[in-house]
């Protein structure tokens, strides 16, 4: 069993923890946090060992008549892994405490890819990680157009990414957030952070993402184009995608709209907090045009073959990071290969629908 | 003086009937409105006639205190030409009412194409208008759209747009409107309604639209890329867009990073109703990168070449269209010529910061 501790317990934190337990090879040594607020209360609760994390902040858990099992570097000495899920830029502070300990550390995407030996995503190169000693699992926006790019390179082969990505403002508890009522460009200058960032990934991309925020807490959405370096339907690239355990294409029968219906459908369907750990393709937005020079007007819609394709995808910036989290763990300390792993975590999590 | 009549008094009509008033060559015949609701009070307090649209509600006019100097037929009948700005089909409804009188009739963006002899932006195809008995204002979205193409096409080529437009949800009195906390890609098929749309513009133009809808209600934002069919550098492509009076380029300095920031902009310049007739783009987020296979990043900030152009543009959906609706008047009467009435119409509404 291989034993992993986790550093920081909020959102992300929190879930990784739960994924973990649900694996059959893995157990939670622990969680750490710094302060004893609702979350701190639920890690007790659910027989979580609580580590403090902060030493001047300690006593506090005590006042709130909570037991702690020690501090954060106890935890780090005894697990075999730890997972940083501590706000962005707290994981680069934590690294040198996982280096005394000689204990190998997953980072969130929050941290500089310059932070670590490898950037992460299970489906695209799970295999770099082996024997790494810092690796970060990237964030939610570029593990969402990770697990996209990579079939559709493997396929056709990939001339150009170009994507556009509506972000929510906050996360639906992040109340001092906004916009309120705007649709921000952000940044106003391009790239965002997300093209270079999935070239940590895929460093041969080619890749231009623009960002904007809007008053949405629940998911982003992503209006993707990619120029295919070969000919596809959209029938192939529909089918291409669904055999992807980790896309959901949203059936059109089910007439989800946005993702309201969407974390209402994972909410029905028993999903821990109605986390959508997959990338959620609508599946009549699958299109594909020609992309030439040539103005023909294609229907895209049906089994004509053309080399832009569109598709809108909605990206849980909560959750869908978890598994590749759990994956990383795996490839880290080579105890399964890409294939073992994802399939292990898939099943332990019941992914898919 | 041309004798402009205006068939509904709302978001749309209202304002073209201030525009109209303050060009030198045009005055407002009267304008019609289905029921006396504050609108109706603004356009007796202005001195504009009012005339009833809907002979079956025409008594709660005289019941509300507010006299009508008749009904729209009589309007339609003194008028030189009728600008409908009636909600989306109504229009086509009210088209043979226009006939009846043989007096020219201008419709919003929400009519079918197929309604009217031609669809019209003043940059774009002024000319097509003329003689005309029915012609289509192109809408707040399709206008913002056109008005970029244009120059972009002359100056470089386009061999492709690709454009994601960001929507609000409703104008900010529509309170019915929704989504309240969501990003709804809107329609979740491809292409959008506005690639074929501007097509009734520039029919040879290839175009691939996506749509999405957010709890905004102050502009739309439209996520652009555009595959040139020459190089251009970004300064370049700035100065082009900045030489057109109706296109405005946020310079970076002004530190706007939204439709909030440009609607008080626009309210502190004194903008009637903080309209934005422009199209506002971001200075900072025009950018040119390659679009080709070679993978080569190249820095689209500066002076270095690129065909595959990028830009934030935020478009005002209750205003953009108006000064459009003022030419379009000079378009179908043949009374100017497309660089002296977009000149006039500018100079009259000071178009410009």
């Amino acid at each position: 069993m291989l034993r992993v501790g986790v550093n920081g317990y909020g959102t992300i934190g929190k879930r990784v923890a739960d994924a973990v337990r649900a694996q059959p090879d893995m157990e939670v040594a622990g969680v750490a946090k710094t302060r004893p607020n609702f979350e701190a209360e639920r890690a007790v609760a659910k027989d979580f060992p609580l580590y403090a994390a902060v030493e001047e902040r300690a006593d506090q858990f005590g006042e709130a008549g909570i037991d702690l099992a020690g501090m954060v570097e106890e935890l780090i000495e005894t697990a075999d892994v730890m997972v940083d899920a501590t706000p962005s830029g707290i994981g680069a502070e934590n690294k040198s405490l996982y280096e005394e300990y000689d204990t190998p550390a997953l980072y969130q995407g929050g941290e500089d890819a310059e932070l670590v030996d490898t950037s992460f995503n299970a489906r695209a190169n799970f295999a770099d990680a082996a024997g790494a000693d810092h690796v970060r699992v990237v964030s939610c926006n570029t593990t969402g157009l990770s697990r996209l790019v990579a079939p559709i390179e493997e396929e056709y082969g990939i001339e150009k990414v170009r994507a556009t990505l509506v972000r929510r403002g906050g996360d639906p508890a992040q109340s001092g957030r906004g916009p309120i009522n705007d649709i921000l460009p952000n940044p106003r200058t391009l790239p965002s952070h997300h093209g270079p960032d999935v070239k940590t990934i895929f460093p041969d991309l080619a890749i231009d993402t623009l960002g904007l925020k809007v008053p949405a807490t629940l998911m982003h959405t992503h209006s993707i184009n990619v120029t295919l370096e070969s000919d596809a339907t959209a029938d192939a690239v529909r089918d291409l995608l669904r055999d992807e355990s980790r896309l959901f294409v949203i059936p059109e029968r089910f007439d989800i709209d946005g993702a309201g219906a969407l974390k209402e459908f994972a909410l029905d369907a028993g999903r821990p907090r109605g986390d959508l750990w997959e990338n959620c393709i609508w599946g009549e937005s699958i299109t594909v045009e020609d992309s030439g020079a040539s103005k023909t007007h294609r229907n895209g819609g049906g089994g004509a073959a053309g080399d832009d394709l569109y598709l809108f995808q909605a990206i849980h910036q909560e959750s869908d990071v978890v598994p590749e989290n759990v994956d990383a763990i795996r490839a880290v300390t080579g105890s399964a290969d890409a294939a073992e792993s994802v399939a292990t975590t898939d099943d332990a999590l019941d992914m898919g629908f």
